[in-house]
């Protein structure tokens, strides 16, 4: 029994930077034709110039399989000229509200009513650039995305033609939003789709599953299942996969290291619903077609083959860290 | 301005033993004239020789102004004759259903069709001697408590003169049981009170903030401020101050080593809520009637002194480690 998915495609990724890549880029180029590559480096990724030699810098590990579609960090700072001036260079534009996720200190305050922001927005509508969000408040940490439902509301009325992406989407309650506003699409993850806070807190706690957004309950859990089992045509895969090296993590950083167990743990997440089939869309099809790209032709196979996960890769503690998973990846060529 | 508080009790601690004794029984015997000392030690105390000599090892430390009241931890082989032969020397039994905290994998499984375990109730029952409980089942983390409630209510009807304290409540679900069965009684905690899951996860990871029953939403702690601002005399303050070695805690270990800042943290909780007079009968008057208390005869006093919490006692991290507070504690004579 063999599974074979056209050109795997991760739509949200953090790869980091210096001789982290030489551990990210191999760990998700085995396993993917490409992915969106998220740009809160520190310093973050706010213009050509670094956006471009971040560029080079993962081609020159990841080779001509692997190709990195390229955002903004968008700032207070930013002008309309300077998104106009980024066309063809980045895929996508991140928005990370000012304090919610890593190295995000820099980010947008008080949205919607920032006018520069607007601007910025109303430029990317025009050249059809899709936003990417992080779509947290600062209330109590279970609710900040329900909390952010009418921002992104907001957002998604003001600008109809603007497509946004509800990026690692972990609370069912912003799910309607998908059937409600036509412009609102998401990506789910790994851990958000297969794990609730019993694996971070139910035994030991396990940093390795600490997240922003945290993983939250069975009933949230399930419904991400239940749209991705039913093939939504709104949402795609985006790992966040998100390393941090091992003193980072000690001191509490947030950010799961998926990246080289997602194919494999998703395979038997589909295998087990007898949904095979809807691996290729989700993992693929749909995000391509959103972002629009020509990803590099490879055929990614996977067969049963039972490993077990090694409990680090390169310092870092991957998700399923010592864990046995029944799928393998066997040819990436 | 000052705050006297006489003889304070801890009706629920953790001292751990060997060498971190050095640590934990000054710590608590600063601050309280006694505490009901739980027997989760490894091996856990289940006999009257293990009991008699962990007692002296703390008095040996904490001296004749900390009177440790000891408890007995219940196995599957105890018998109504051993409890009985422990008259006198034990103020309650501690029962941690299998799996739910440190060192509980020796405790009952399937409690209430447990017919041997009914026989030790009975005959507590007739000893007039209360039962603590750690109520906490295998279901999701954050429901665990809750899904305890059928436990509580049937060993509370089933045996209607057994007083038997709900340990560390956490959960709002479980208030209205000490309102419906007149021999339910609680505990609540520091942390509890005064905290969320934010404390937990709203930031970066904190691990001394993570302990079992986990903490749990601000609907929780409201609640538990409320009942606890109100004076329900059925509850009573227990810290499950539970310290674990640095090397444990990396590992995951739920424990929270709050014992160094409890009066000062309670004081200012309490300063807050304008309620300072609510602080004797909730540290210690209602403790002492339901566990008959003969308590060393003690004024322990706090003034208004800023200190920052040190990072670490002996190695262990504290809650509020290196945070700011107001009250200190002055004078424990």
């Amino acid at each position: 029994m063999q599974i074979e998915l056209k050109s795997p495609f991760d739509a949200h990724l953090h790869l980091r930077d210096g001789a982290m890549l030489e551990t990210t880029v191999p760990a998700s180029a085995e396993q993917f034709a490409g992915a969106i590559v998220m740009p809160n480096l520190q310093p973050p990724l706010t213009d050509r110039h670094t956006i471009d030699s971040y560029r080079a810098r993962i081609e020159a590990i990841g080779g001509e399989s692997f190709a990195p579609a390229m955002t903004l960090f968008l700032t207070p700072s930013h002008t309309p000229a300077d998104i106009e001036a980024l066309k063809g260079v980045i895929s996508a534009v991140k928005l990370s509200p000012a304090g919610s996720t890593t190295h995000s200190e820099k980010g947008l305050h008080d949205l919607v009513n920032n006018h520069s922001f607007m601007a910025v927005l109303e430029a990317m509508e025009a050249m059809d650039l899709p936003l990417c969000v992080h779509g947290e408040t600062g209330d109590f940490v279970l609710d900040r995305e329900a909390a952010f439902a009418p921002t992104y509301r907001a957002l998604a009325r003001r600008f109809p033609k603007l497509r946004i992406v509800m990026e690692h989407l972990g609370s069912r309650a912003l799910l309607p939003l998908l059937d409600e506003q036509p412009n609102l699409y998401a990506t789910v993850t790994l851990h958000h789709l297969l794990l609730d806070l019993d694996a971070l807190l139910g035994g030991m706690l396990r940093p390795e599953c600490f997240c922003k957004p945290v993983i939250k309950t069975p009933a949230d859990r399930e419904a991400l299942q239940k749209v991705v089992l039913d093939a939504h045509p709104k949402i795609f895969f985006g790992s966040d996969s998100a390393p941090h090296p091992q003193a980072d993590k000690a001191r509490g950083a947030a950010g799961i290291f998926s990246a080289p167990v997602v194919l494999p743990a998703l395979a038997g997440f589909f295998e087990q619903h007898d949904a095979l089939d809807r691996m290729q869309p989700f993992l693929s099809d749909r995000a391509r077609d959103f972002y629009r790209l020509d990803l590099p032709d490879r055929t990614v196979r996977l067969k049963k083959d039972p490993w077990r996960v090694p409990v680090s890769y390169g310092g870092v503690t991957p998700l399923f860290s010592g864990e046995r998973l029944i799928w393998r990846v066997v040819d990436g060529a």
